[in-house]
């Protein structure tokens, strides 16, 4: 069977695993505290251009963990954090934003993306008088790009919110879990560096991008800088062998524009758009319209089926009693050989 | 130099490294549903002889995580946790149990160990009788065997505690961050199945005694068992990748008696019991009498200072002006030859 | 001017305060444990029927206090709670339930009730399966009736909402600020027993039914009662001086039928019916059609001009530039002289 | 039977009843928006001298709910608050503030008070570098002034403390639920004006000094002040008849150097001399030398009795099995008859 279900079903990337095994001997200082995060924070500040010095890095080893963390680091107990209804921290994390003592105010969005208009609304509705003290404070926005449903938040859309933060005095916050197939999509048009210019917190995704996890958080606003390693701590977000994600990082963003993070990330972004001409070739429907590694189809349940035969997909809902919406991820580790298999299946499908 | 500070300084066995790199190109299901998660509860149930069908085994990726996760999960918001003064809940985690809502309630202990008479003499002051409602109501005891003293509970110390607990109905949780070294310690004689048969809840380190990283949490009371993976995801412990844990933790159990988990803990156990010597016939005073793989030593500073050219060690408290204590820990990556260099060089201090 | 905007604006009802005077010189025991609260909850009691020896009683100051205690001792941290999105613990409490770790899964709602259908379906979309970790548990269910809106469950409904409950195992929680003036409303058919017998836990509002102040929650399941004054002490819910809660509600609730709580709460619910229908004789439109003492009515900002010469109201939502939600509540310190004033200027406006 | 256990055990001071009774007809505006509550600020204003200006004050019902409030609007998630083992917030408010996520730092203190020098120490042993992110950061002290044994810090010893707090960026928070005790206390050397200088936030206590209810926090500090009135809805804590509290602490606090906050507080205090000057007669000794209106006396069991045929107490602990510890309080509500009795019976004891 060939798995198109997720991006995170195999372990690292070659060079990261060879990277690990060649100091697997060595000794190293604790919790971060080490020469190979210390390259990977300079590897991937090279990629910040003018706002490289302004960053401070810290490697958590997964994305909820960092979801969390960042946000009990910024937000104090009356503030609340402004999401679309899809966003993962809403409704995939347990209930782990709450647990942290946060409302999430969930703007409905019809592509997973906040809008800065929306953003504007709902911002305004809480902050039109000083005597609100019924309502919670919105200050910071989490948007994750790519999005869940795969969509991509284009420059004049980041500069956008940026003005309306700017506005309310509010956060900007962008998930990176997907960073790489982003950055790398053929119709995009943002790079690190405006990413580390827009938002105040983001984090790059590893887990999905080459690593064997770990995710990198990169803080930008000086007023989220203090004491985060406590929260960390607090959090049990601080790995004892850090190392562990300093080289691979390291790794991955060593190399500039030709660092593996940008290769490996914009092969599967390409077998994406490949996957999406073959769909689109049979008639088939998609639910969005993806411009990145995961791509939402709307299958028949015989054509389901017949796919099914070779290939495990995610299961997403079910559009009426024969459709269903089906995900397709490409990833850094889908082979050639994999994806042609899988042109052909749906092509006779 | 030569690094003795701490017991995760090095990356994996080299087992368990060959082991991970052998499945690198495999995939595999996300959050902990494989096959090599599914194979490492196996081989560790089978450790755990009549109580292997009653332990649910979760895996975390860190100990303060695991600490968090499983405190949250087991107590309401009025209940408390019990553990000494020394516990790494209590002073290592940056208020991390706290951040859960719970307080804590701190015994005085000189070896670092819960007794249970001590134990009994808190319980009974918020148990006297039904309405203590201006106190919170402690339902927990946390120990860590080995503690982070070094020194080590014998099976008679956890059964008397298994017994204050059954008294007043709280839940005993052990912190097995070191277990290895405690269950080879020459003088140890508590074996994984007492634990399994003594405590609510346990965990069996991998950080500090063999793997890359990762932590098992073991549940045996089935009134913990319930949603446990919720409270996981809730607080960030849910590992995209669970079977990197799984094949770690797989590779260290199998085989039984001869696991590596045993032999590579005996190992440095039985150094450590060398390194205690070397000290003791020079005449060294110890703060602590430890049985296990971490040795508190109150050197002189010059001592300190003629063993600091070739050995990195942890700084504990001062005893006065001139003498301080210095923790050397030994651990299954430490090398025979460099111990003989320790050696050699604590004899001509 | 006359005051309509709430139904809290004045002090206690004369009766109350004056068996608050005769008893001021006298000396009690502290945090409820008095002859007054043990004689109020005994008069509560005797209006629930066939359920009063099931029922748990605790006085609180206040209703935001009553909502996050009992939110907070019955939930575990994985448990969320189902409203509707008017409803004033998700919008109008600052985040107080999420401050405790808490989600709520806030339900669109025309009316402000949950009705059973959607209560189902939502349920339905968590429990459907066992693995589904990465969501929350729905396991309260929160009304408020009369509702935000001034809408009243009818028997029937109540009904329905608890067969949706058992399905699932889930509590529910009603939230009786305004008690008195549903059970009084003239439309409405659910008693005091009713919703003994179908809520897990409710509480009568004392604030805006002739109390200066207090709430008295009920708890009427068995597993919610355990330990509920340690949850109401670390809350801050337990007052010092008790008896001033229960000197209130005992003179509120003394003398069955012919109680001061219904007396007070039917005038008042019965001059809202005048209002209503001086209202309707003008045409004016009604925001949602309420049986209860708050009416919504859509004023023309010309009419809204011409009453607010003598009288203040609630603003609400503007409708469009020219038409705005206005909220009328009568109440039991509404005097009818007052009300005559009112009734004759709507008449000419 | 005459009532000494506590200092709560009545209504509210006649005058206090009065004023409250005649406005009970009329009505105000919500949440504490009404003249009475601002009328109030002006008279608690005017005894802070110099200070006065840079006062926010606010109304809350009860001390638990004013202490949680106030640290939670406070601190961070990783700060924590330095008290002594005796302090309120550490055992007599069932894990409150371990329920807002903070670490309590508590010291031993023979006398209650916590004492700049071990202030000193314990900060020194938390801030000394700034990696120390295993710990949380202490940040507040909370003291309480009358403590719980009665001992009343000395002008002196505050300073002291604040010279400590400003050495590390500490806020000083002083509960003074029993203020008026001590800033009568015939021995006591501290006015308000001082307490307003050198505190950043206090709270003057209504309940045990001639309220029914009610607690004044008083915020001197900035950064402390924003959005105050937000933590209290989000905790419950805001009164929705907040005139209620307005016209009792206008009553008590009128009048300048003659208000009857002092002058009734006073009579207290110097009723608890002539009640240790006659404990002291009889060569009763004390668990602790208290200079205010709690007495600790420990007293034979045969006194016990021959004082418990007349006079309630309240138990403390035994010293050994004959002797026990009991507090006698004196209040606003004692009564020159009442002590009479009291003086004879220990006079005939």
């Amino acid at each position: 069977m060939l798995r198109w279900n997720n991006d995170y079903n195999h372990g690292a990337h070659p060079e990261v695993l060879k990277a690990l095994s060649e100091i697997n001997d060595q000794h190293f200082g604790g919790y971060g505290f080490d020469e190979w995060c210390d390259a990977a924070k300079s590897e991937i500040k090279s990629h910040f251009g003018a706002q490289a010095d302004r960053a401070d890095i810290h490697f958590l080893a997964g994305g909820t963990q960092a979801n969390l963390t960042v946000i009990t680091a910024a937000l104090r107990p009356i503030e609340s954090v402004v999401c679309v209804e899809a966003g993962h921290i809403n409704c995939h994390e347990a209930g782990s934003i709450e647990a942290t003592g946060h409302k999430m105010l969930a703007l409905k969005s019809e592509d997973g993306k906040v809008h800065a208009e929306a953003l504007d609304a709902e911002a305004a509705r809480f902050y039109f008088d000083e005597t609100q003290e019924h309502l919670t404070q919105p200050k910071m926005v989490y948007i994750s790009s790519p999005t869940e449903w795969g969509t991509l938040y284009s420059l004049a859309e980041l500069k956008a919110l940026r003005e309306v933060c700017d506005k309310y005095g509010m956060y900007l916050f962008l998930d990176g879990a997907r960073m790489g197939y982003g950055l790398t999509a053929p119709s995009g048009d943002v790079t690190l560096e405006d990413i580390a210019e827009l938002a105040d917190v983001f984090y790059i995704g590893g887990t999905k991008c080459g690593t064997m996890f770990g995710e990198a958080v990169v803080i930008m606003n000086d007023q989220l800088k203090k004491s985060f390693r406590f929260y960390m701590k607090q959090r049990g977000a601080v790995l004892a062998k850090g190392w562990l994600m300093g080289i691979q990082f390291y790794t991955l963003f060593k190399g500039g524009k030709n660092a593996l993070y940008y290769t490996e990330c914009r092969r599967a972004a390409e077998y994406a758009m490949e996957l999406k001409a073959a769909f689109e070739a049979k008639g088939v429907k998609f639910a969005v319209d993806s411009p990145t590694n995961q791509q939402f189809v709307i299958l028949h349940k015989d054509q389901l089926a017949a796919l099914e035969k070779k290939h495990i997909v995610e299961y997403m809902d079910w559009v009426d009693e024969e459709h269903r919406i089906v995900r397709f991820c490409t990833a850094w580790s889908s082979r050639r050989e994999d994806l042609d298999v899988l042109l052909a299946d749906i092509a006779a499908m």
